[in-house]
């Protein structure tokens, strides 16, 4: 059986995403006195000894083909199709059943590239439900993933004891592992998380078109309307990599989100006072369930 | 020239935006050492004890003729449609030279029913742009207006040392005042908060299309989810009246609204990725000034 105890962890990209789980793993490692070591493979030495002063990794380099060499886990925390390219790149220097997962927020392509892996290494899909706003490493924190799902996609040549071994990290860094296929997981995020992005980036575009007639609405912006469009500040190199991997979901549920907005503008022109107030209570009571 | 100092001010209304502005004044009163009474018009005698206890209120009364019979200034904080029949059936109960004023999230037809007011009174609107996901006056707390704008719509019979009085008012409770049209108001409003308002509804609708294919759609909401929708928990009745009294200006928002979403759109289904990253970096942009 493989265990995180006594295992070398590379994380390839010390963002927010990568930073954090470093940290996370550090400070389980430090209360559980477990014997692991955390490496940092950055792009930059300045990321690599931010991660080395903030104790967030024992080792760092930038020196992608050392720092993925010896590692029992490799772990890419780089946007999705970075980290599809890298796949292919790392292969021929991991050692026999390394450990190779991701922390990208689309799950079907990054499959594709793992299932291209050479024989020697394990795969595994993942994807933390977590985020902040903000992205990089200066906003990494230990605590980003408790309480949190963490979504495993294994395939189908993944073997259980991989499985495990990420469950097991899952739970050390105070996340909860929930398993899905690929596509099941892309299209469940294209609701949850990249919809909403969209819809936040055109609420913003549709208040520029009324600035641009009358500045004055950006003096009328309140918490609602900040809130809204929260995910609008999402880092955009990641999002462009989400919805060009994630497209064929995406569209789907637009063409969703377009039937339900016409279903309300049609109640608003035939004053249709009923249906709109059951449209209206009906979403309000969906989401008291959810976040009670 | 009136004054704040020695008025009695009448809220009709005691929800949260009614029972905070009775709050906040309270507060001020207290602090400044004025004359003002504050006085409760509620329709449940369990608010106007509630009031009381809480010490928002002064004095309380079920009875709206005599609740407001005497008062220097009469507030509304009921839903739009429900102030605009208020206005009406309290009129002849005014006395001379009453300020008659209100708080609700759209100010046309407010605007009409005020014109409307016998001579002997004078109207202006008001629009505080703060609020809360919870409604009620349990939610109701005097540092609500803290730091907000707060719109006046006066109409041309409006008064000068009307405004001038409402001013000091909106002083008072920490808000800052800013001058509008109700037409410019509803247009404004329309694309900062009913748009959102709408937005977030049939984004929880859109994840409710997708929970009936997959149940596991709602382990996925996470924060991002969450912020989005947020408005999709405000009180129904008033979005409701919100809505039906700005109908024109919401459905020119939806219109816009759909343009941008199907440039997306475009941009996605012909792989155009340097006009999405364009789109994307402009709305991130956008936004960041307006909340840094």
């Amino acid at each position: 059986m493989r265990q995180l105890d006594g295992s070398t962890i590379a994380i390839v990209g010390l963002g927010l995403m990568g930073g954090s789980l470093a940290a996370a793993l550090s400070a389980y490692r430090n209360e559980a006195a477990e014997s692991i070591v955390i490496r940092g493979v950055g792009r930059r030495d300045a990321s690599i000894e931010t991660a080395l002063q903030r104790k967030f990794v024992d080792e760092g380099t930038c020196d992608l083909a050392a720092g993925v060499q010896d590692a029992d886990v490799v772990v890419l925390g780089t946007p999705v199709r970075t980290s599809i390219g890298l796949l292919q790149q790392m292969a021929p220097w991991l050692k026999q059943g390394c450990v190779v997962t991701d922390l990208g927020s689309t799950k079907t392509g990054i499959a594709e590239a793992m299932e291209a892996l050479p024989p020697h290494v394990d795969p595994i899909g993942g994807h933390p439900m977590c985020g902040k706003e903000v992205a990089g490493l200066q906003a990494a924190e230990a605590g980003l993933f408790q309480g949190e799902a963490y979504i495993l996609t294994p395939l189908a040549r993944t073997p259980d004891d991989v499985t495990g071994l990420m469950k097991e990290i899952i739970r050390a860094i105070g996340a909860h592992p929930i398993m899905l296929t690929p596509s099941r997981h892309d299209r469940l995020v294209a609701a949850t998380s990249h919809l909403p992005y969209l819809l936040a980036a055109c609420l913003v575009q549709t208040a520029d078109d009324i600035g641009a007639e009358d500045q004055l609405v950006w003096e009328m912006v309140s918490s609602g309307f900040r809130d809204t469009t929260r995910l609008a500040g999402s880092d955009t190199t990641m999002m462009h990599d989400i919805l060009m991997t994630n497209r064929e979901n995406v569209r789907r549920m637009i063409a969703l989100f377009r039937d339900n907005l016409t279903r309300f503008e049609e109640y608003l022109a035939h004053d249709d006072e009923v249906r709109l107030a059951e449209l209206m209570t009906a979403s309000r009571r969906r989401r008291e369930v959810l976040f009670r």
